[in-house]
């Protein structure tokens, strides 16, 4: 992003107003369209909010925008030629169509990722840079031929890596499936969207867990669907739970992330497993399973997904590179019955033709390669480690503020805040004092609750972040 | 795709009766769904339809599926555990949803291309192998380093990208604007996908030209648009009929594709286009600029794109890789003001969570390499020739049954069949024949048009497949 430069001879309200005069002559701020506010464009170019007032005046002066007290700063409809000129309501535009925004937890997150380079980050739900292969795929990149491969591919994804997915599958989920049944996707976000605006229609009624990493996607409401809860305990959601819901609502379809739930960390207890199946098969209900977080397992492996189990054929399972690998390859696949397979893929072809070529053949290859189980060793070793140094900073900063259960997977600690506070001016606090965590109703959580992620931040990030949560817990007690 | 290994001592029958008990067993045909048709397996694998009849005997005896006359053969309800399981309805799941299938025909020429490899390809609108700049980028894959790229990135998309997007918009199609008004997209597919779903409302109008390549994407359709038609002649659309339609049913945007149309190949006027321009200005209309062919240019550069000279900010500007070098690197972008950039990065995180970072860097990397320009001069060349070689063609083989503009730039020869034969049996008889084009009601023309891309088959294929085509063509007069 663009700063003005502080070695310029010209002042820098002077560089800031110069700067928004082209953008806005550029188009990126048409006639009538409102300016960012002063107080964010000061926070963005890191200069005193007086300096933005000054530039607004000069821009002013040359009769570019316009002010009004209490309407922000305007760029000037009569500006642009001799007569008056009608610029399409961009913002009524960017109000419109059926997809809903993300959630305004969400957005602030991103943004004050976006503003503040030394924000502590315990909210992005990703690995940190040094936690991916990042390395290795630098030489497979070195190593490997990329020539005569650059047309459109199969509408399946790319058939090497779906060989390899299988390969994956078989060996580390004892999944038995052939590329036939595989769909690459971009990363598990695309599976979920593909499941709910092509398998369900508006109106129809499913099951998410509570609390979901589901709740903070809007694209459930955004196709129109009726969200049902299914509450999550130490052992996973309860089945009968499941039954109710159908016998009530009729549910299509249930979403379920069984190991290293997001954002719990629970295990679906191996009993409760077979008892989903169970009623799966009688009721001829789908379940979507999503398991991006077992191969980050501490100790032992975590329980066989339901798919490696599933005689009825009820399960469609997501699964993808990003919480094992890299998120920025957006790498993702989906096992499902044929005719699902198809449907999914032919929509896709309108939506965006298909992932890229060459992330699909470098994690095919990362996959198949020697380079591969090492880099999982030393993710699980690393990220226990972590999630240590999170327990150990908690206990250390916040002893009798908070609970949680230790998780023996994934990449998150989700705890129960003691003392009550309101979720919107923690998080604030909490980013004015230089870190950020996801608030617990993003999950559709009850309230006081919070989501760490120790994967992300560094190491020697990590207690000071606790640090910086903790003063602002306490400064709201 | 799996095919039976005739060196293999098991006779074939048997072979295929193993891999479909194998993908029946993992679940890819669960119990109660319909396998292919005879018909169609035999196409796919090569063999005699009584061979896959044998096959599916063997499947019967051993109770795995079942045949009913005019039901086709289903995989046994009853084979699996002891007591019957309900397996859920997954081809009516397939069905749901408010996504729209891609059109017949275009299925039909998709699985007519995968199941005969020697079929010669007029249909898919893309470049051949060869005028990919291949070796360019495998060239730039070896020299770049590629670490500490891998996590999520800025959901506008790589910042060396768009930086490297400006640059060349700026000067190729002279196009001033910053990264920051750029949103990276998975194509142009997916900025036309974006924009139908989150800018547009269901019930809402917009017009789009007629024929046009917007009418092969039920997208539009999927958003609950309706659609109204601006005819296209030789100078493109007529800026009148916009204003009609505005009258009429207050359409929302208009979507044009001004330089070598898709699939006429006209070229808007430059008197047009300044009216279509004032006309938005005056209206507050959103232009939807596709432009994904003006570096295709056989001689002179087509007209600057509508976006260069908009004054008012009523363009958004659609532009991207896959016509002018590699349509499997899946990168396109769009100009767009503040706030529609930020609505539709907003989005696209809930969809696919962005572009993969790989093709983002490479593609940066090509833009701004030496490769670039001479890239560009021999496609054009490439292009040129190949477009002579088919209308050499045509006019040998189909003198007197076909009428056409020779094109100056883009991919695709659009004709007027002469004689009156029905076209889903001309589109069968050339399959039969040996290759396959694009019916012209696809793009939502009058009867009696077709669409032949020369870009796509190989220079030494493009006689033999305009003969082919005449034989289909003769055959049915």
């Amino acid at each position: 992003m663009w700063k003005p430069d502080r070695d310029d001879a010209r002042p820098l309200y002077v560089q800031i107003a110069d700067y928004l005069e082209q953008r806005i002559a550029y188009g990126d701020f048409p006639p009538g369209s409102v300016l960012p506010s002063e107080r964010k464009l000061a926070v963005q170019l890191q200069v005193n909010r007086s300096t933005i007032i000054a530039a607004f005046g000069e821009l002013r002066a040359m009769g570019i925008v316009e002010s009004h007290v209490g309407r922000g700063t305007r760029v000037s409809m009569m500006k642009w030629g001799a007569a008056p000129r009608h610029t399409p309501n961009w913002s009524r535009y960017a109000e419109g169509g059926q997809f809903l925004p993300n959630l305004p937890f969400m957005r602030r997150i991103r943004e004050a990722l976006a503003e503040r380079p030394g924000l502590i980050d315990m909210a992005s739900g990703e690995l940190a840079g040094d936690l991916a292969p990042t390395e290795e795929i630098a030489t497979l990149l070195k190593e490997h031929d990329y020539t005569a491969y650059l047309g459109y591919d199969n509408p399946q994804g790319s058939l090497p890596l779906r060989q390899a997915v299988a390969e994956y599958l078989l060996r580390h989920r004892g999944i038995r499936t052939t590329e036939s049944s595989i769909l690459i996707t971009s990363g598990s976000q695309q599976s979920l969207y593909l499941i709910t605006q092509c398998l369900l229609s508006p109106g129809e009624a499913v099951a998410i867990e509570d609390p979901s990493y589901c709740y903070s996607l809007p694209l459930f409401q955004s196709a129109g669907l009726r969200l049902f809860r299914l509450p999550v305990d130490e052992g996973g959601v309860n089945p009968e739970d499941i039954l109710e819901l159908y016998r009530k609502h009729r549910i299509k379809a249930v979403f379920l992330n069984p190991n290293y739930q997001n954002p719990t960390g629970a295990v679906l207890s191996d009993e409760r497993r077979k008892r989903v199946l169970e009623l799966a098969g009688e009721l001829g209900l789908p379940i979507i399973e999503d398991d991006p977080f077992s191969l980050t397992s501490y100790g032992d492996m975590p329980p066989s997904p339901l798919k490696s189990i599933d005689q009825a054929g009820t399960v469609l399972y997501i699964g993808s590179f990003s919480k094992i690998a890299a998120s920025g390859l957006r790498v993702g696949w989906m096992v499902a019955p044929h005719a699902i397979v198809e449907r999914l893929a032919d929509a896709r072809q309108q939506m965006d033709f298909g992932l890229s070529i060459l992330p699909q053949l470098v994690a095919g290859q990362f996959l198949r390669s020697e380079h591969f189980a090492p880099h999982l060793d030393r993710l699980r070793t690393s990220l226990q480690f972590k999630r240590d140094l999170l327990i150990e900073a908690m206990d250390k900063e916040l002893r009798g503020l908070v609970e949680f259960e230790a998780p023996s997977g994934g990449l998150h600690l989700w705890c129960r805040l003691l003392p009550e506070v309101p979720e919107g001016k923690l998080l604030e606090e909490s980013i004015a004092a230089g870190t950020v965590f996801v608030p617990g109703s993003v999950y559709g959580s009850d309230k006081g609750y919070a989501r760490f992620t120790f994967a992300r931040p560094k190491e020697e990030d990590i207690a000071p972040g606790v640090a910086c949560f903790a003063r602002a817990l306490r400064s709201l007690i």
